[in-house]
Order: C-alpha cells, then structure tokens, then sequence
C-alpha cells in the first residue's frame, strides 16, 4: 500500500505573462489575479493544501470556457474547473499551478423536459438550486452529496449521497454532457434516449474524470417523480453491528428503501450540539421510504420487524415535510456540525466502500482501530449502499495526529480492497487517495486510465496532478 | 445522414501462414481452419454478410484468450470474440480479416455470492444458462435481449432487453470485468462495490465497445431478488398510438413496472402462427408487474385504469409461472416467427430509442412509412424505455427490396436523431449503423473515440471496421 504524498504532486510549471495579458484582455472585470481570489480558488473541503492558481476566469458562458482553455493550451498551462468549492480531497489544488475557471456564474436552468424525467443545466448551478428551479413540475433530481455541491462537479466526481441506494449514483443519472476538451473543441456525448449503444460510452468516461479529461458545460441529468408517499424514520440501536446487520438483510431482501443512514453515537452528540436536536445519543439509523402511501407502509414495516429482530428500539416516525427535513438537515450537516465540535480542527474523511455482505466487517474492525487511536472522529454512512464515512478530527498543526489518521485511513482501504471494496464510494481520487488507486485497479489499468489521458490530453493541461500521476 | 457502406469496411489484410502454424500448435484441438467451421465463426443474424476469419481458436481459459492475443498482436492481425453468435448489427464479420477467438466454451459460473447480490462468470455462459446456474438462491439476473446471447457480447453490446425499464441496461448491471487488452495483457476494471469514484469508469468504457478495445474473460453482474409477486397481463388496443399514449403516461407517472413490450397487429399474426396461440389480432402491450403482492396489485390496477382511458381492452391476466412463460416466450419468439413468416428473408433491425415523450410521433411516422412501402414488417417495442424495432422482411436476393428498406431505416434514424434520442438502444453500432456514429455523436465526440481506441489498440487488431472507421 502506498502512502499518497500530495507534495509529489507539487510541480508548479510557469504561467506565462503573455497568458495573463492575453486572459485579462479578453476576460476584463471577469479575470482575476488577486490574492484573496486565487486563494479562494486554491483550496477546498479536504485537508490538503497547495500555493494558489496564478489567476482565476470568471466563465458565464460555453464560449468563455472555450476561449480560456484555448489559450491556456496555447501555452501550455494548466487548467482547473472550480464550481462551488466543496471537493474533500483536494480536487480544486493546483498542485502544478495554473489558472483556475470558476463555472459558478453558469448555473442557469437551460431546459426542463419534465414529460421525459430530464432536465440539462449549466455546471454550476448547485443541487440546491436544481431542486428550487424544478419544484413546480412535480420531479426531483434525488442526488445528494453533503455539501451543496455544483452539478458540475458531482459529475466530475461521479458523487452520490443518501438517496443512491434507491436511485443511483451521478453514473446512472447524468444523460448527456457538454464538454470543452483540452484543445478548447466543444464535444456533446450522449443523448437524452433512456439508453443506448452507440459507441464508446464517453458520458461515463466524463462522469467521475475530476476535470482531468475535460471541463464540463452543459449537464443533461435524470429527474423522478415525487413520490406520492414519502417517511422517514430514526431508529437507534444497541450497537453499530445491530443497526448494519439491519440493513444487510433489508437489502438483501430487496426492500426498495429510498435512505438508510448509519450515524454513530459521536454523530449524534455533534449533531445534538450544533443542532440543537436531543436524539437519543446512541447508533441509529435514520432511514427514508417513498412509494405509494401502501407500498410505502409496507416497506416501513418490513423494515421495522427487520430492525426490532436486531433489538432496534425508539422507531420514531417523521411524517411531516417539516419533521423530515428537520432530520435530513441534521444529517446533512453532520461534517460540520463534526468539524465544529473541535475548533481549529480539520477532517480527514474516508469513504471507503465494500460488498453489502462484508459491511459489518469492515466497519467493527475500523470502529475498533479508532477507538483505540485517541483521536476524535464521527462516522456516518450510506450503509444501503456499503459506504461510509469516518472523520478524524485533526489538529493540522500536528503532524503526528495526521501522520496516525492517514495511517488508520490506509489499513482501512487495505482492508476494504481485501473484501472487494474501493477506496472511494463517492468522494473520488483527487490528490488525497492518488496511493490507493494502483492497489484498487492495478498497475495495468492504471496504465490504460493513462493512455487514456495521454491521448486526450497530450500537454497534461486538464487538472494536472490529479488520480494518478503521468 | 451517410448510408452505412459496409463494403468500404471490407479490407481484409494477410494472416501469414507463421501465426496459423504458431496457433496450431499451441491450441492443437482448439484450433480450426475448417471452411465450415470458419464460415459459422464468419456471420451472425444480421442482414451483411463477408469472407470468413482465415482461422478460430476454441479458448477454455483467460490464459487461452492471452495466448492468442499475444500471437495475434506479433503478427498484427485482427481478432474477433465470438460469443454466442447472436449480434445483428454485423459485429461477428471478419471484415478486415484476422481470427475468431470463439469463447462459447468457458460458460462457467465462477463465483455466486448471493448475499451481495452479485455473480462472476465466464463471458461465454448465456443468459439463460446464468439464471438456470443461479436459480436456487432466490436470485435473478434480468437482463433478456431476444435471443439467449452470452454475457460477455451482452456486456460488449451494452444490451438490455424487455426488464430495462425497471433493471436498466448492461451499463448499470456490470459491476467488474477481465480484460484481456491488445498487447494481451489482462487487467480488471471496478470492483464488486456497488458504486465507486476510483479513477476513470473502465468499466463502462468497456462495456458496449463491442470488442474493439479488450476481449472479456470475466464478467461481474448484479442479481435481484426474485420477486415476492409477479402478474403479467396482456392488453388490446385500438390503435398503435393509443397503446404507446398509454406508455407514456404510465412512465411519466413513475409506476414501476417492469416490462411493457408492443407488439403490432403484424407480430401478432406471425407469433399467433409460429408459437400456436391465438392472441386477439390488434395492436397490444405485454405487460409485467414486480414487487410485492399489495404493490403489484396497486401497479397493475393504475396501469389498467390508464390503459381503460386510451381505449385498451381484454385486459387478461397471466398469474401463473406457465401462463407467463408462454406468454415472454411467445414475445422472445417474435424475431425467429417473423423471419419464418417469409420463407427465405432477411430481418433489418432497426433500433431506435428516443425521449418517451417523443415516441408515438416517432413510432406513428414510422408506420405509415413502412405501411407504405409494400415491405412485409413486423414492430416490437421496449417502449417503457423509448426503444423500438422494427424488422423489415426483405429478399436478400433483391437489391431493391434492401435498398428500400435501409432507406427507411435512415429515416426513421434521422427522425429518432431530430427528437433527441439515438440509433441504437441495444444492438451496438457494429458494422450496420457505422454511417449513422457521426450524425448523432458529432465528428467530434467520434475523433474521441478513435483517440481511445489508437491509444489502447495501437495495431487496430481489435474487431478493425466497426462502430467508426480509423
């Protein structure tokens, strides 16, 4: 297993005056060298840190996107696309320098086509948005990372959340893609058909090349019909082996649930805390159906004999909207409320993610190993789907404290890979897991991810530095 | 809109003699010259035909498949899997010469692990051979084009089938493959993690490039639950467009229903002649409903209730495993019964699948075309998912006949191409639809493609002349 070394990655190659000139000529008021700006840009949600990009472009348009990364190909310069700044493993770094194109100003809703479930949209409008902007048609777009991440960079990182147990990752529900290549050419791949087989499935090739294979434009994703009949549940349970081995069986038994979430007992305490909340302060899950009204009692039912079997207790129904939202919320906010709950701190968040059979596994031995190692953490998990998420809580001016919670973060990929799990569920690469990816894939398809890479971005200009090093 | 011009693919290039000899002795028994043996290996059931492979070698094991790679890569000649011999799209045809490497004979199931709801098998194993091997762990693998074709060219051909509207295609089925590559090399791309953001999606980059970019040794798939309750019915309607309305709205309403085949009044006569039945002869949907008792009963009494408004009627049920079975059999059934209906034709498949909304303009359309072109034709229709075909019967010994019918084709594709879907839902490109690649995806996104396929098949021995020329 080999330890990622993010300061391996820092090779920042010069950035051209003539590039910035030629940059502020064109660009005006929507470029940007100052310090605070690129600084903003330079950095994200994970615990990694890197100098600044040289600049940053302001794009509000396909054609802005086009002309900033035809110029920077022009000098050979690297290029990172920044939506909403919300990437946990250091994505958004420009380890290799560069300039950075913020696609937060194209957040528009460029077309909803509610009669076929689609809707496409500019990258930067933030899920967030996207559910506003399409709340009268009676559709959702289900996907849910924690933060209020751009749809953009969901795609980038074939992210996730609570709901992709029922309904799928960014890989099932991104349709179609408008995407600047890193020649500035403008490329549409896939359609709005449900399905097809037409030729190389670029769409999924895109979807989850954290911006190293081309800056995404436009996105055609998925939408589903609000169910008629949506609730939510808590349920605590005894232990952490209890609530997985819960959810084990409603998966194997193919109980169609919407969200099972697996929040330990520090969890609870963080989000009491922050919250201001007064759940039951042990393992629980916090659990979503949605169905019609019968087929949703049903589900409920099923699970809740599921649960007592494994001495779940306190199964409390939330049936308003306000009620579910009040919970969800709490989830949500669950890394922050972590975050808070040690000031100055930084997460380190693993997000491993293991066949359903080896969950229970998987988890003890981890929950074990952190225990022991003294160091505050959380963990959360979107345990239908054999993800979940520990956050250690580190004092980033302790290189011992970090050095120790990668070290537990490595035995954890280790013993994840062991049972046929990834290194990563939904987070992606970046630069915090570059050291896992050979021990997940192997040597060979990394190679091929590399060729693959090398044709379509022969001055390794497409975020650089970034899932494996060229 | 090109014409498709499979003869400008027919390059055969020389398989010297020192590579058959090489073959010969290392596969001994599992190597064939023999005309009748290359002639099989040579076509498939579509409507092209071309000069044979020079030779076929018989593989038992991945270390088989790599052997013959290898040899085939120092002599820089082509080689095309052979599965099941299923394609329609001319995927099989040695149109650029080279060697067949036929893996029908490693059909094993190599792993079930039921409590992940995954199996891992050898390419060659057919579908139905899968779900006979499976079928005492109360699983089902539910992908079914119409003929029983092997897993690996279901993987290669991004296939689906009648159960996609509810268990999505190949694409969202396939969790991991063995490859073995150009230069015969094997890696493994995904895990058995349900979701993962490690790296770039190899997995779905492999899966529907129909033999051009690695041969398949191992394929993961997800299985499901048998369902606690299954009902399927048949509905009569009083026109083609009355059925498919009742389509849309059932879609659009979010049931989940899991099959929902048209049939036309046409296929109806022939499956009546060929399987003995006598179905009322008027358009009508097959339907198939997934789930538990309650939910199955409250999907098909929405579904009857929809169906009721457009006019459909003798809405019969089939409630017991033999009922279905003649019944699924009958619609699987359909392609052979149509090509029986004219002793001596051949089908053009057409595969189309556009946005659900657009379906009855594009189907509606398509019908008054063939209706008017004297051309004996059967419709059949995933129409859950927009996807439809229609098999023109035609003389291959008339030049006329084909002519007419590949013209209709090319209008039904550019209609399906104006409404936002694509030429192919399931069949692939192969050599049939290469004319059609570049209207849909734009010359850019197919100069992607062939950046991929130099970068990973540098000699072009990989199934050489389909999906686009290089």
């Amino acid at each position: 297993m080999n330890a990622p070394n993010p300061a391996a990655q820092l090779q920042p190659r010069p950035v051209p005056l003539a590039l910035l000139d030629a940059l502020g000529t064109r660009f005006g008021a929507q470029f940007s060298t100052a310090q605070a700006v690129r600084e903003q840009h330079g950095r994200d949600e994970g615990s990694i840190s890197a100098p600044p990009p040289a600049a940053v472009v302001f794009a509000e348009s396909t054609q802005d996107v086009q002309d900033a990364m035809r110029l920077a190909a022009q000098h050979a310069v690297p290029v990172i696309a920044y939506g909403a700044g919300s990437s946990l493993e250091g994505h958004l770094l420009a380890v290799q320098g560069g300039i950075s194109i913020d696609v937060g100003r194209m957040n528009k809703v460029l077309s909803i086509d509610a009669d076929d479930l689609t809707v496409t949209v500019q990258p930067g409008i933030t899920r967030k948005q996207l559910n506003e902007a399409i709340k009268d048609t009676g559709l959702f777009f289900p996907i849910d990372p924690g933060a209020d991440a751009s749809i953009g960079g969901m795609a980038a990182t074939r992210a996730s959340g609570t709901n992709a147990v029922r309904y799928g990752t960014m890989r099932e529900n991104v349709l179609a893609l408008e995407v600047v290549t890193a020649s500035g050419d403008i490329i549409r791949t896939g359609t709005r058909a449900k399905k097809s087989s037409a030729g190389y499935d670029l769409t999924r090739l895109m979807v989850g090349s954290e911006g190293t294979l081309g800056i995404f434009t436009e996105v055609t994703v998925r939408l589903y019909p609000l169910p008629e009949a949506v609730s939510a549940a808590i349920c605590s349970f005894p232990s952490i082996e209890a609530a997985v081995r819960s959810v084990i069986q409603t998966i194997q038994l193919g109980v169609p649930i919407a969200r099972v979430e697996l929040i330990d007992v520090n969890s609870v305490r963080m989000v009491n805390a922050h919250s201001r909340l007064s759940l039951r302060e042990e393992p629980m899950l916090l659990m979503e159906f949605h169905g019609s009204a019968l087929s949703v009692k049903e589900q409920a039912e099923t699970v809740q004999q599921i649960a007592s079997e494994f001495g779940g207790q306190a199964f409390e129904w939330a049936s308003t909207p306000e009620e579910r939202t009040r919970l969800w919320t709490a989830r949500h906010n669950a890394y922050f409320a972590a975050v808070q709950s040690r000031p100055g701190c930084r997460a380190i968040s693993t997000d491993t993610c293991v066949p359903i059979s080896r969950l229970a596994d998987c988890l003890l031995e981890s929950v074990d190993e952190a225990d022991a190692s003294g160091i505050p953490y959380f963990l959360v998990g979107h345990v239908g789907d054999g993800n979940f998420h520990f956050g250690y809580l580190i004092d980033p001016e302790s290189p011992d404290e970090r050095a120790r919670a990668e070290a537990m973060n490595h035995r954890l990929v280790a013993r994840a890979l062991s049972m046929g799990g990834t290194c990563t569920g939904e987070h992606g690469v970046g630069v915090h897991k570059m050291g896992f990816l050979v021990d997940e894939a192997g040597a060979g398809a990394v190679d091929m991810m590399r060729a693959i890479k090398r044709a379509l971005d022969p001055q390794n200009i497409l975020n650089p530095g970034k899932i494996f090093a060229l």
